[in-house]
Formats: structure tokens, C-alpha cells, sequence
């Protein structure tokens, strides 16, 4: 192991990120240095890169979506299924790190809301030891009450990534909300988070899955993953949707829909495809990004609807997106295909900002 | 028993109920004929005697409300509890008819939503035989079909009225969510659907039941209840009620925050009074009454918010109201003083629309 | 439609079935005549056959897993999802028959309980016009509160038939407790049922699946279905097997266990197996068969566990039974290979006694 | 403060404690050091001082149920509520420390399955600093991930001490299955933790409480947490008090029943008293005590059961306990009249042993 970690810093909103050495940091108890093998790039983190999220401090190294090796352990360690972690061991943590002993975590066992919650890559910053808190670098330091899981399969990293924030958030919607067998569920939007959507549908035993989106090879990839039926958005009005839905529900319109888009339009869309009684699961919008108008009757009291916002995820979340990627992962593999190294980070946001990829993945030895 | 009944009928909208003599019905098979003890005036009955709801065919005898004595069986029949039910027998029963065939009765079990569903006194009218399918009249006839609660316990059967809607459609909202034991409930409207909503927060055990409402007389009934703290939306503004919910869940908003009120604006507040992962419950909705414009950010994703509609009632709710109010019926006693004669229906509507009454309750041999 | 139907007739216990002719049926309001196209023979029938259930009433027709074909209709009728069915309409049916109005069809929704439930071949005989209520014939007729699912797709009849009865009371348990995405399930018992729990298992997304059974053949079936990993307890001791599983889950046991044998010592073998906070379904006991002796602490108290008894199932089953079979339909296939024409009736349950097949299917006009 | 603690100290079983002096305790980081104001005797207390609990290791502390004011805080903490301690507070804290990390906790979120939970003044010994880890003492201190509730109601301490331990573990039982309002609850043990599960089927809106056991006066008190009825085990026999309960419940059981008694014949006796489709829910074995033989068929899969075993509890049920005890102060009061000082803790397990008091309590400054 070199005294250098090499990390891309995000100095400056919308500029190119910088590479930085930074040394390798004293461990403190608890703690572990993790060599990373790769890392995600997730849309906010465009997001973020473009100056659009107020919570930043500058500078930072960006990355929340992350699978690596222990590189050194300072004390002994477990992972969440109590059993010795090692160095060499792969990976995969929670990229969120929760207190465990407020409201939310120990009353409501709901520890996405924990009001102490801070998520490495996003709420951290490199400004102090020991600096790495992010993906986007050769190393990663992870705290002691980091929840770790070690990946037993042989898989490759990349495939692993997105479990770890689109993964696991969609697995904390269908924790609120699961699909009997036989139901049929909309996915709106066709990106990782709805990819993941269409996977968890086809793992809960949905019927049909319906996905609404507007780039035909996204829509394309969606059927590997389950889904049963396309609807191009850009060839269809919301009409003809709607009506093609109640088609293939006896009238009913869908058991659950899934938002997975960040788009406002889509809310107003989506709650008028649910069957009366049926259940929206908000799960896109990780930012401010407008309002959507119901109508109290008609969409919500009439329909006895049950709208679902959808925040982050827990650590039993990463684990159900894991164990879904591993069981799938050949499927998945076809999400890990737009691979960069590591100084090419820059290029990776590039290519999600421009829509050249689903998704971009940072693979610092690549 | 005479041969003739009579009954107050709806003939033209916004125009007195005009008296008149029905022939004593010929029974199907299965049916019997209820002799009405009292009858609750609804708030949607003011509703569509004044021509707002669009559904109704006239002419029709209003009266969704019901608790009577069995007049006649023409056959065995059982109550819900599947005792056998005799003339003499004091009853309530579920004032909406359902299938038990259709998707909603048989595979997701939500009767309350059958696509079959009729209501006494609401979607039936008296053109035909037997005539005598609402609750401001004399007698009434009940299908074979319509599930029957036989009432063994003594109790004044005004008191027993508002079970039959309102409260059960609060139970409803209370399946749907109910508070753990210390859990703090918000009830926005102390009319009889808060008033529910408060007593059944209380018999679930929540700690904290704060009202919000805009008549002192209403906001002290609710005290009896278990209401442990109101506000005067007169004396208050929305921040100021905001703030104190806040104090009182130590920052967090309240668990569970039910709207009964039918009114928008309600709503906007409502969402902003629960907390992240907290539940909002529309209950008063009965009619289309304007929208609601929510941040898909803020008060949808981040709160992690379930949003529930909630659609009349099925028998399972209509028990639990009838149980509510028998275990409590001191407290509820208070919501039945204001008795009208068969006769005078149409004061009794009158006192309901310009809210000079809480509850109006149609006693016809009073 | 000849003016004939055959049926095959349990007159005595033990002995062959006969073959005997009855009229076509004078069908009361709303029932329904269907031609049977194929009928499942159920490990109870052979028990019926036996002369091990007391309640039957001879003589009778056996038979209560059907699929069939629409041949005359009274008057109008719909399927469950509010569909009107059509002479030449493929169906499936609620083998058993509710009254939608006790306490456990209108309060607590769980129709399985109903106290007034009957069922197609078991609780009928055919001394009494229609004659025709058993599967075991060329005709059946169904009454009008018979609960009707249109098979919309192309699907052999044979490979439907177990939904009706094992893959519907599968349902059943699944729906009283599902395991999450990545959970381990084991199944005990290799037959029809428990074939049904890997399969509902894999559709639920259980990422472990171990079967222990005695029959290789049948565990070799069970990895069609999902199952990951097999233990023949012919070749492994009690103590082995818990081993096997404790080391597949971390030491802790399984999430799910699920009982499919009806034998008492396999609850005992079961319970051991579950993970502290788990759950073990019980599915497999149709009659009286032994005691199990549970320690207090050890079993129940300290190990938080979760023992669920499944009686029947009801009609939101059987659609999940029938559309897991739909969408898994070559798989389920492979449980529909031992036909027998309905004359050969008794062979089928002879072939089930000697377990000379897992699943024996009738067809009438093989 | 003195710099001397007193503690009464569990040298050798059954021989009275020994009244000895511990220095005041070196704080760790975030430990905190509390003066106990009140501490109950639990049953289980007893049993550990009579040398039942072979997991024991003396010396040690006994005392699991604590109240007391906080001493002295080496550094900054926090309540579950997120508001900051501070010296002189009042609190009640989990006796039960886990580690929010195993699977248990951060996957299935039952943290009182935890494998690393520790327990006050039951797993702890005094042998090693900072020795006060049990609440029969004048001070105690508590880790840096103890769950601290501050209270801040006006209560004599004494009443609260039950609410630690029963009511926790009461509070788990009704996490697990709650009572619909109107159902009806068996309550088998008038115990402190039978009479917990009174007062929450009523907090919960149970309708009937019906109370099993063989203390008249225990019988009594429980009439004032809810009871609507006793029966005298000693008066009644099996048969009488099932026919009892049924008559009560339209013949079919109660809905949920639950044993408080720690006695496996209660577990024959109780199983038999749920109605099909109910909960039997076993919260009473803290130890050891025999096993329970229970027929497939007719106790279990007929039956469609659902039992459940109870062990210990969380932070959430400790605070939900507390709640109900603040909302009914009064009524519990009943249950803090046999206080004793500190050295007098060994005629405390004396009074506790011998049924002389239902719930022994030691007040230190008594």
C-alpha cells in the first residue's frame, strides 16, 4: 500500500474535478481503510458536481455509491451478519451512517430518517483527516458504526454498485409497499431507480410490469429485467397510457405505481393510473423539483389511495438490493458496461450529464 | 303494525321533504322490514338536498343513517354474528350494500371500495317497490344482502346513529393507520367525523390528541373525548399551530394528523403538521371540493410521508364504531340531544346547514 | 351436450369408484353448468377414498381442483374481475363456497374461516339434484355464489389444476408471511404443497430455497421451481440438517420455514429450524394427524418465534396460485404428466396412494 | 455526592445480599452516572437470587428496573428525543444495551433479538470497575449507548419502575398483534405482566378483558386497568371457563389471548381459548419451565393460529410503557405500595418470593 491516495476533488461547482494525494489517514477506533474497486456515479451526483445542491461543502470528494476491499483494519470488526471481517474481504456498506439512538432509529426502526444521518460522498468533505469520505478515490476510510456487509460471491464490483443507492432505495419502497403475486405494477422512468423498480416487481412476483419512459433503449432494457410491456412516452399522450392500462387491468388501472423520475408531470400522471385502493410510491425526487396539484376527491379520497413518499434507505434495503444484484447479477451486468478510471471522473459526469450513459462507473484500476 | 308507512321525501332539491304514505313492502326473500328508532342527519344529506351531488335520482327518502327494531322477517336470518335474528330485535346495519363477488370483496378484501356497492338513502330512491330503502321514515327494508349488527346492549338508540357513518368511516381510517400506544394525533374538524376521530385516537391509545377547529363549543366537546389539547384556527395562524405541534413532539410534527374537515385548505396545512415517515388520513372528503398543491420534494419524498385517502366504510368499521360507541356511550350521549320528529326532517337539514346543531337525529316517534 | 353426464361415484369406502349417469341439471338462478376439462387428484381425496374423514356423506363425487369450460349459463354472470362470462369460457373456481356475511368474511376478511364454507367435492354428495357437485365427472354444476376466474390465457388445463387446492392454500401462507428479498426459506415436504412453497418462495424472491424431502426424484423437481439446495433426510441425520441450514444462514436458521408434510415430526424437525424472530408455517395437515410437544422457553418464548397455522385458502389465493401458475406455466407443467381418462378414476387414486406419481390429473376425455 | 456507593450484592444464592461500598465510578466517554430513585423486584429477580439462572456470574448487582436522576454526565447526551441531559434529570433507560449493528438490528429491525444484548443488573457482575451496573444500589452507571428517556411528567418514581421491564415486554406482545378496537382479550396471570396486558387491550380498545388466575385480590386490581371480568382459576374448571369465553364471543374464542403466567399447563389451557383465525401470544417465560404438547390438526393448522413467543423487549416498548403508565398514573399507583429501602432489598425478594406483595419496589432513600 502506497502513503498516497489519489481522490478527484470537486473544488469549484461545474468545473472539472481536481486530482488530489492526499496521505493515507491514521485510523481511529472502530475505523477501516478501503481500497476501491469501483464506484457509481448516481445522478445526483451530477447534480451536485453542477452547483444545484445547497447543502455542499467545498471541498469534496464525491462518490456514495461504493464497493471495495479492507485494505486495513485498526481493531477487530463484523459485518451485519456478526461474522469477522478481514483484510482482503469485499465489500459493500451502507452510505449512510445513522446514530442508532434517536426517534427514528430506536422507536420508529426507521433509520432512514434518522435526524443524525450524514452519507459519505454527499454531507462529508475532505477538508479534514482523514479527508476520505468519498468514492470517487483510490481509498475510502469508513467510520466504526459504518454498517458493512461482505460479499461472498464471486461478482464482479461494477455489477455491485448501483445496489447501493438506487438498489437500496427501491428496496425501501417496496419494504413500505410490496406487490401480491399476480399484481400489476407501473414503473415511470426507465433509469437505474426504475430499473431497480422493474427488478423488485419482477422479484416480488408482479404479473405484469408496465414501463412508461421516453428513450427506446432504456425501455428496451427494462423487458431483461421484467417488464412486460413498454410505453414510449414520446409516441403516446397520457390518454392512450391510461387507457392501455385499464386495458390490461379490467378497468382498474394499476395495483402500484412507481415514480422513479424526479419529474413533477409524472406525479400527476402516475396517481391517475393507480386502481382504487392501490398504492403511488414516490421514490425520484432526491431534490426540490416542483409541485404537483391533486384534486382531494377525486385522486386521494374517492380513490382511497395510498401515496407513498420514499427517503433513502436503511441497511436492510442495501441488503435486499444486494442479494437481488447477486441473484440477477448477468442482468445487472448489462448495467456496468460504461466504465471509467479513475482521473477520468470528469468524463463520467460528463457522460450522465449528456445522457451518453445509463449509468457511469468509476473503476479506479481500470 | 299499520298498513302504511310513512316517509319524508326528497322530490325536488332545496325544497322542503314532502310527507307521504307508503304501502307496507311485499318482502323478497331474505329481506325484513326495520321499524327506523333514529336516524342520523349526515352532513352529505344536507349536501344532496341541496342538488350538490349529482348522483341522485328523485324522487328518494334520504337517511343513510340508521338504528331500528325488526319489524318483520320473512325469513331465518343472522346477524353478522351469525346469531338468529327475531322481530323485536334492536339493530344496526351497513348502510352500504356490496357484492362479496367482485375484486375488491374477494381478492383484496376492501368491500368498502366493490365496484357493486349501494348505499340506503343515498343511491336508491322510492319510484319502486318496495319504496322504502332510506332512513327518514318510518320503516325501512333491508335486503338479504345488507349485513346486520343486532345491538344487545342497552342503549338509547340516538346514540347509536353517527356509528353508522361517520364513525365507521373513521374506523376505516384507523385500519388503514392506526397510533401506537403514545403516539401524537392531530384531528383537523371537530364535527362528528373529528369527534371520532378523536375518540377512537384515544381508544388506540395515542398520548397527545390536539384539535383544530374553528368553534369553541365543538373544540370543548372534543376535551370529553380524550382531546388533550385544542386550537382555535380563529385565534391562531397556521405558523403558530405549527410551532406548537412541534413543541409538543419534541420538533418532529405530529405521527399521525387526520383531516376531517372536506376543506383544501386543510390539507395544506395538515401535510406540513406530520412528521418524516408520519401518516396523513383524508377522511372528510365526500364530495369533489377543490385541490391541493403539494412540493413533491418537500412534502411528499423527504417527509417520507404516507398519504392516505379514505373511502367510506365497510362492516368490519362499522362493528368497531358500534363497540366504540357502546363502551363510551356516556361521552357519546352528548352528541345525540338534538332530536327531531319524523315530521319535522326538514328542520332538522335546515339546523344542519346553518350549523346550529352538531348532530341532528331523527327520532320519528318523538 | 348430450342430456347425459357421467360421473365417477364413491359409493363405499375402499373400493373402486363407479361409473354412473346423471342427468343434466336443471340450473337454479345465477348457476352454472361447466364441462370439466381436467380435475386434480388431491392427496385428501385418497384419504376421502380411505374412509379416514368422517364427514362425508356417500355416495359422492370426489373431485374439488377443476378447470373446465362455460356449457350453459341461467342468466348473466361475471367473473371476479367484474367481467361477464360467456359460454366456451375457460374458468377456474373457489373450490369452497363462503357465505360473505359471518364474522370472518364481513369483520375479520378472512373468508377461508367462514363458518357456513362448503366445498366442491368434499362436503357434498350427489343423492340430491344437481348431483353434479365433484370434479370427478364430465360435468359439474356451480352454484351462483361460486367465485369465478376466466383463464384468459392458453394454458393446458392440466397444468392448472393444482392451483386450485395446494397452490392456493400456499397462497394462503405467503400471504400471511412473506419472506423479504434475499431470505431464506425452507420447505419440508416435496409434493404438490410444497412444490407450490419453493415456487411462491423463488416468485417472493427468497434467495435461499432449501427442500428436505425423502423422495430424490421430488427433491430434483424442486430445483425447477427455485429450489437452491436439497437435503434428503433418508441420508442426513436431524442434527446434519440443522447443521447444513445454520451454516447457509450465518448460525441463525432460517427466515421462513414452511411445513408441507403433514407429518407431526416434521413440525418438530421444523421449529428447530427457524431463526430466532422467524416464522413457521404450518400448510400440511388436512386431518388429524399427531401431537407436537413444544418447549415453552426454548421453542416459543425465547426464539420470538412466529408459528402460523393455514387452514384453506380463499379467492384471493387461488388468482395468486393461478397466475404464479400462468407466468411459470412449463415449469408448473412438469406436475401435470399423469393423466388418467375419468373412467379410470380409481387407478389415478390408486396411483396417489402407492405414490406412484406426485400428481395425478383426470381428463376427462383423454 | 459522596464518593462512596452503596449497593446490596448477590454473593452466593440464596443467602441474603450483602450491603457493600463501591468507589464512585471513573466515567467513560459518554457514560453517565445515575442516582437510582426507585428499583423493582422482578419475579425474574427472585429466580436469579434463588440460583435458577445458570448464566449468572457473582458477584453481582441484581436490579433491572430503574428510575433515577441523572448524577453526573461526563460529556454531552442526548434523549431518545434528541434533547439534551443534563444533571438532575429524571429517566428510565433500556435496561437492555445491543449494539445496533448485527442483524438483528439494522436488517430486521428487532433489536431485542440482538446477539450482543447485555442487560442490567442481570448480565453484568461487580467484579470488574465501574462495578455499579444494577439498579439495588444508590448509584448506577450506564454506558454511552444506553437509550435514556428523560421524563418529564410529574410521577413518583416508584410507579414508573414496572413500566422497565413487564410493561416492555407487554408493550412487544402488543407491538407484535394489537387487538382491533371491540375485540375481545384474554389475559391468562394477573401478574405485573398480566396486568401490563390488561392495561394495554384496553389501551388499546378491546371491548371484553377477561382475566384467568387464582388470586382473588390480583383478580380484583385488575378491574381497575380494564377488566370486565375474572375468573378464579381455583373455582372454575377448564372446561367451565372455555364455555364461559365462548358464550362471551358468539361462540368462537377470543380474539387474542395471552399468557402472562410462565406455566405450560397455561399454554394448554390457552390455546384452546383462541377463536380460528386468533393470536395466542407467550410472554410469561423468562426461563425454563416445561414444554406443551399441541396437536397439529386441531390446535394449529384447523385452527389457523397464529402464535406467537415474546422475548424481552426494545427501546420502542420501554417508551410506549412509560407512556401508558404516565397516561394512567393513577391506576398504577396500585401497583407501588410495597416499597422498601435499599438494605432492605433481601426481605424485598423475600416478600417477592413468598406472593406476600404483587410487585416488591426498593426505594433507596425509603
Amino acid at each position: 500500500m502506497s502513503e498516497k491516495a489519489t481522490a478527484m476533488v470537486l473544488h469549484r461547482f461545474n468545473e472539472p474535478l481536481e486530482q488530489r494525494e492526499f496521505p493515507m489517514p491514521e485510523l481511529n477506533p472502530g475505523e477501516m481503510l478501503v481500497e476501491i474497486l469501483a464506484s457509481g456515479v448516481c445522478g445526483s451526483d451530477v447534480h451536485m458536481w453542477l452547483g444545484k445542491d445547497p447543502r455542499l461543502q467545498l471541498p469534496m470528494i464525491l462518490g456514495h455509491e461504493g464497493v471495495g476491499r479492507i485494505a486495513k483494519l485498526r481493531e477487530e470488526r463484523q459485518s451485519i451478519h456478526s461474522a469477522p471481517l478481514h483484510e482482503g474481504d469485499l465489500i459493500v456498506w451502507n452510505r449512510g451512517v445513522t446514530c442508532g439512538r434517536c426517534y427514528f432509529c430506536v422507536v420508529k426502526h426507521t433509520p432512514a430518517l434518522c435526524v443524525n444521518r450524514w452519507v459519505y460522498g454527499i454531507t462529508t468533505n475532505c477538508i479534514d483527516p482523514p479527508y476520505l469520505r468519498g468514492c470517487y478515490a483510490e481509498y475510502i476510510a469508513l467510520t466504526a458504526n459504518t454498517d458493512i456487509l461482505k460479499i461472498e460471491s464471486e461478482i464482479n464490483p461494477a455489477i455491485l454498485v448501483s445496489a447501493a443507492c438506487s438498489g437500496a432505495t427501491m428496496a425501501h419502497a417496496f419494504d413500505l409497499c410490496s406487490p401480491d403475486v399476480g399484481d400489476t405494477v407501473v414503473v415511470q422512468g426507465p433509469g437505474p431507480l426504475g430499473i431497480f423498480g422493474v427488478a423488485f416487481a419482477h422479484a416480488r412476483g408482479a404479473s405484469q410490469i408496465i414501463v412508461i419512459g421516453g428513450t427506446p433503449s432504456r425501455l428496451e432494457l427494462c423487458r431483461q429485467f421484467g417488464a412486460t410491456q413498454t410505453l414510449n412516452r414520446n409516441e403516446t399522450t397520457i390518454e392512450e397510457r391510461r387507457e392501455i392500462i385499464r386495458d390490461a387491468t379490467h378497468g382498474r388501472g394499476a395495483d402500484i405505481v412507481i415514480e422513479a423520475t424526479g419529474s413533477s408531470k409524472a406525479v400527476t400522471e402516475g396517481v391517475g393510473l393507480v386502481r382504487n385502493g392501490g398504492c403511488y410510491l414516490v421514490t425520484g425526487f432526491g431534490n426540490p423539483e416542483g409541485t404537483v396539484e391533486l384534486d382531494c376527491f377525486a385522486d386521494i379520497s374517492r380513490k382511497n389511495i395510498w401515496l407513498q413518499g420514499v427517503w433513502v434507505s436503511d441497511t436492510k434495503h442495501l441488503l435486499e438490493a444486494v442479494r437481488l444484484v447477486i441473484d440477477n447479477s448477468d442482468t445487472f451486468a448489462t448495467l456496468a458496461v460504461d466504465k471509467f478510471s479513475l482521473l477520468q471522473a470528469t468524463n463520467a459526469l460528463t457522460a450522465m450529464r449528456d445522457r451518453k450513459t445509463l449509468k457511469a462507473i468509476i473503476v479506479p484500476k481500470y
